[in-house]
C-alpha cells in the first residue's frame, strides 16, 4: 500500500523522482506538502488548496490534540473528513511542539509531562499515546515521536535524545496498529556527525515505509542543515520516501533534492503570507510597499496560482494588505504554496529531462536558476 | 443598456419578478445583493462568491475614496478590473457613511465637509464629486448622493434633509456622464409618511433607471421600515428596478418583496460569519457554543453552499472558530449570503409558481415559511 517506486535519477546527483503511493493517492515527488496545523491551511479552503497542486498536507498532533482534541477527528472519519481533503495526509507527532512549545514539565526515558499553555492541563505523552492519537486522527502518514534538542545542544545532551529517540521509535512501531497508515521514522543527531550517522543507520534498521530528517530548522546555520543533508542521505534506504522536515525556501529544498530528499514541508508560505508578503522570482515582496499602489500587473504573470491567473494584481494585494482585507492573506497564501509546489514540481521535471544538475544545483545565489524563480 | 422587463406577478401581493440589464449581464429579481465594501466581500474570494449565486455586487463609494482612491480602481479598468469581477456592480454614493461614519465638520446646500478618520484629511464632498468618484469606480449602477438623516429626527430636520437630497439628486444628474453606468435615485422622508410619499414623487419625477429607498435600517422600529415600504412602493414607477437599502433579514426582504421592493443589500451576513455565527433555518447558530463540538452533520444539509456542499460540518466550524482560523469565517460567510441569496430567488421562484402570498407573505414568526428556512 505504501510503496515508493523511483521513475528518473539525475545523472550528476542523488535527485530522483519518485511516487510515493497512499490510501488517498499518489505523491509525486520531490514535492512541498502544505501545513494545516489545525486541520486548515490557514484562511485556504480545500477546493482552494486543490488548485495549488498540492498532493499531500500536513496536520498537527500536538495542536489536534489540544483542539478539538482526537476522538472528535475520529468521529468524523479521520481529518481527511473532518477538514474535507481527500487527498493524502500526513501527520506531525507533536514531538517538536512538545520541546519547543509547551511548558516542559517533566521527561524522562517513559515520556514527556508538560501544561497545556491554553488551560494549564497537565498532558503526559509518550511514544504510545502519540502513536495512538495519530491513529486516531487517521492520516495516511504518522511520524514516530522522537525527542528533537535544542540548539546548540551539548553532545551529552544529544546521545541521550537519540538514545531515546530510537528507543521511543521501537515503542511507537510496537504501538502502531493502522495497517492504512505508514510510520515514518526520524533521524535525529543535532549538529554532530557520527551521531547523525548512527541516527540514520538506527532509524534505517527499522525498515519502515518512510524515514524523515528531523532536528533541523532548529536555528542551526543553514550550512550545518546542508552538511546534515549530505552526510545522513547516503545512509537511508534507497526505495523509501525521504522528507526533511520543516524546510522550505527555494535553496535549500534544491541543495536537499540533489542529496536525494522527496518531501518537504514549512509554514513559511501561509506565515509569509498572513504578513502581507509574496514569493516572487526568488525574493519576498512586501505587498504593503509604496511601490505596488499603482502596479497593476498581476502578482506573478507567471504564475498558474488562483491569486495570479485570476488576475489580481499587486496594486489589488496592496490595497487589501493596507485595507486589513482577510482575503489579501489568502490571497498571497495561495500564491506562496503554488510557487512552492510548482519549484519542486519543476525540479521533478528538470530530473526526467535530464538537466536538474544544470539548472537547480549547484544552487548559487547568482545562478541562472536563481533568476528564473 | 438598462431595461427591466417584469416576467411575472403575485396575484395577491405587489410582489414581482424581474430581470434587470446591465453591461456586465442580467440581475434577476427579487434578488439579495452581497456588499463588498472596500472592493472585496470579506474573506471571500470572486470564484468562491460567483458559486453563492450571487449576482449584482456591491462597493463603497466612500471607503474605496480613502483607501485606495478611485483613480487607482480607474486604472485597473474599473472596479470589475480591480477586483475581478465579472458580474454587475452597485457603488452606494458614500451619503450614508458621510453622515454615519465621518466626523462632521459642516454640511450645507453645496456638500459636507468632513475629516477622514484614518488621517485627519479634510474631505470636500459634494454630488458633482460623489459622481465622479463613482464614474471613476465604473461600476454598472451609481447610487445619486443624498442625506440621511437619523433617526430619530425632528420633522424640520427631515424637511431639509429631503429638499437637499432632491436638489443633490438634480445636481447628479447633471454631473453623471456615464453612458454604461446607470444613475439610481434615492428616497428620503424618514419615519414622516407626507414627506415619504413627497420625496418618492420628486424622485420618480427624474426617471431614472432605478430607484432606491434610503434612510431606513438606521435605528426606527421595524414596523416603522414596513410602513415606510408600504408607503412609498406604490408611487415609484412600475418598470424601474426598486432597491431597499440596507435591510437583508428574510422577514424584511419577504415583508419588501410583497410590497414590489426587488433589490436588498445588507452586510449581515458577512459580519455573522466573522462572528461565528451561521444563518440556519430562520435561525441564528453560535457555532462556537459546546453543543456543536460532536455534531458531524453539515451546517444545513439543504444548503448547496461550497461550505455546504462540501460536507463542512457543525464541529469542523465550531473547531475553526474556536481555533480562530480564518477558515471558519471565511465558511460561515459563504454560508450565510447564499443563504440570503437562495431565500431571494425561492421567493422568485414563489412568484413565478404562483404560491408566493402562500408561502412568504404574510410572514410571520410561526408560519410554514418560516420553519422553510
Ligand atoms: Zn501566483
Ligand atoms: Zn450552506
Amino acid at each position: 500500500m505504501f510503496g515508493f517506486e523511483i521513475s528518473a535519477h539525475c545523472a550528476n546527483t542523488a535527485a530522483r523522482c519518485g511516487c510515493f503511493h497512499t490510501p488517498h493517492g499518489p505523491v509525486h515527488t520531490p514535492r512541498f506538502m502544505p501545513v494545516g496545523t489545525l486541520a486548515t491551511v490557514k484562511g485556504i479552503s480545500t477546493d482552494q488548496l486543490a488548485r495549488t497542486g498540492a498532493q499531500m498536507v500536513l496536520s498537527n498532533t500536538y495542536h489536534l490534540h489540544l483542539q478539538p482534541g482526537e476522538e472528535i477527528v475520529a468521529a468524523a472519519g479521520g481529518l481527511h473528513g473532518f477538514m474535507g481533503w481527500d487527498g493524502p495526509m500526513l501527520t506531525d507527532s507533536g514531538g517538536f511542539q512538545v520541546f519547543s512549545l509547551g511548558d516542559l514539565n517533566k521527561i524522562d526515558d517513559r515520556g514527556v509531562v508538560f501544561r497545556n499553555p491554553r488551560d494549564g492541563r497537565i498532558i503526559d505523552m509518550t511514544p504510545e499515546h502519540a502513536t495512538q492519537i495519530q491513529m486516531a486522527l487517521g492520516a495516511d502518514v504518522a511520524m514516530a515521536f522522537d525527542q528533537c534538542p535544542p540548539y546548540p545542544a551539548t553532545e551529552n545532551d544529544v546521545i541521550d535524545a537519540c538514545r531515546r529517540t530510537h528507543a521511543w521509535l521501537a515503542r511507537c512501531v510496537e504501538a502502531h496498529s493502522r495497517d492504512n497508515q505508514a510510520l515514518f521514522g526520524i533521524v535525529q543527531g543535532g549538529c554532530f556527525p557520527h551521531l547523525r550517522r548512527e541516527s540514520a543507520r538506527a532509524v534505517a534498521d527499522f525498515d519502515l515505509p518512510g524515514i524523515a530528517v528531523g532536528g533541523v530548522s532548529v536555528g542551526e546555520p543553514v550550512e550545518e542543515m546542508h552538511r546534515i543533508v549530505r552526510d545522513v542521505t547516503p545512509l537511508l534506504p534507497t526505495h523509501k520516501p525521504r522528507y526533511l522536515m520543516g524546510i522550505g525556501t527555494l535553496r535549500e529544498m534544491a541543495v536537499a533534492v540533489a542529496n536525494g530528499i522527496d518531501l518537504f514541508d514549512c509554514v513559511l508560505p501561509t506565515r509569509l503570507g498572513r504578513h502581507g508578503t509574496a514569493l516572487v522570482g526568488g525574493e519576498r515582496w512586501n505587498l504593503r510597499n509604496a511601490r505596488f499602489r499603482h502596479d497593476h500587473t498581476p502578482l506573478d504573470p507567471s504564475c498558474p496560482c488562483p491569486t495570479c491567473s485570476g488576475g489580481h494584481t499587486r496594486a489589488y494585494l496592496n490595497h487589501l494588505i493596507r485595507s486589513e482585507e482577510l482575503l489579501g492573506l489568502t490571497l498571497l497564501s495561495l500564491h506562496n504554496i503554488t510557487h512552492l509546489l510548482r519549484f519542486t514540481t519543476a525540479m521533478s521535471q528538470a530530473i526526467r529531462d535530464g538537466c536538474f544538475s544544470e539548472d537547480f544545483a549547484p544552487w548559487e545565489p547568482d545562478s541562472p536558476a536563481h533568476h528564473t524563480w
